[in-house]
């Protein structure tokens, strides 16, 4: 008796252990937005909103070209030294703006693809952007990019989260669905 | 001893719990094949038949330019409408058909690699897409891009799995290595 | 009793069990570094510094274009037949002769970029690169690549791991953060 008694302790933790549930996994997705694209903000988009539709906890970390689309589309040159002025006027920022990565032909790839979207009832990058703020999905613009295009945090758009670097995206990338598109 | 016998069927629980092997987590690869060019193909294609080999669930989710390497090499205009008869035209569809994404020199570049490929015995993109069908890797068409571009099922290589959305290959990638070509 | 004697290892071996720590698992990233061009190396270096920094077992696998910024420097020409030659002049190796995957200017981009990020404190791929090494970022050359381009481990800088293929990049990857960059 005493035994059990001695033995019960042991015994119920091993019970309650056993009948802990396992610790739930919190399926996520994070993407490194990296190119500024249309075809390639396309993907990054509707995977976004699709995985922030399926309950996962969705992050798109917006890095080097990428940072571009979140310009404001009012916004005409961003930068504070001629480089910075330079670059963002080859390379207009805001999500009405975006070239194709291939078959640009001077604009009409982008209105053809857009033409076709609609016609299919495919949502725009534009629309796609409201959708995943509404959903949630984490949209961090990163401060590294910014500070090396001089982007003012007013040079872009609403909703977005705080500014961050690599360390909060591989914080948040671990047993994350990861994609570097 | 109705104590113990009371006792039992927990620990009896409790044991058979602890016994019970740690669910085997099926080790999977995620590919998400955006991109048309022979360069890309070939590590998609390298990378998917190795997975396979590996053991490892493999799928490969062909979206957007991805989807043109699947077109059969004899098609040659895919789609309804002039947009999309266009696009096929301009990007010519089939695994013999690819460009390089760069150094591309009009078809030079591709020509070199694939001489180079041969001569170090490595296979082709054409022989690695049979070799996946064999090794059973799931290669998806993107649905939403079929329709985009006006692709059917019949202008597609034979062996594809069905045609599945965003939905599926999120669904798929959770707990997988996940790769964006 | 003897029930209880009998009772005891499984109720001991189920204790153990329960207070086993559960396995921790290692945090891993691993990239797949396909590209050779300054702006995607800058991600993968900074992302890799970054990862082993933060405590990860951090690879890179350099292939295919990957593999030129591998190449020293003062290495001009690399390969053994015409082919391969004609491909390493077209594409100089080295970490100092890298361009921008667009925006290049022949090679204003990047002099541009490189003095935006000497302005803001951002460390050079050729900084990043010797940062790796003493974080013992595992550098792994593929194997494959190397061969298809003539490519000799004389070639290439010190401090790299031994060549591989993309099975031991793939076996690493498991339950790793996995990019392809």
């Amino acid at each position: 008796m005493s035994v059990n008694t001695i033995e019960k302790p042991p015994v119920a933790q091993a019970a309650a252990e056993a009948a802990k549930p396992v610790p739930e996994v919190t399926e996520k997705l994070v993407i490194f937005a990296w190119s500024g694209e249309l075809d390639k903000l396309w993907p990054t988009l509707i995977l976004a909103t699709t995985g922030a539709a399926m309950g996962k906890e969705t992050t798109v970390f917006f890095t080097f070209w990428g940072l571009f689309p979140l310009v404001k589309n009012q916004v005409r040159i961003t930068g504070e030294n001629w480089m910075q002025k330079m670059l963002s006027m080859m390379n207009r920022g805001g999500d009405e703006h975006l070239k194709l990565s291939k078959m640009n032909f001077a604009g009409a790839g982008p209105a053809m693809m857009k033409h076709l979207a609609t016609e299919h009832h495919v949502a725009s990058p534009h629309e796609l952007m409201a959708m995943a703020k509404e959903l949630g999905v984490h949209l961090i613009p990163c401060q590294m990019t910014m500070d090396l295009l001089g982007l003012k945090r007013e040079d872009l758009i609403d909703g977005l989260d705080e500014p961050a670097g690599a360390t909060k995206a591989l914080a948040d990338a671990q047993g994350a669905i990861t994609l570097f598109i």
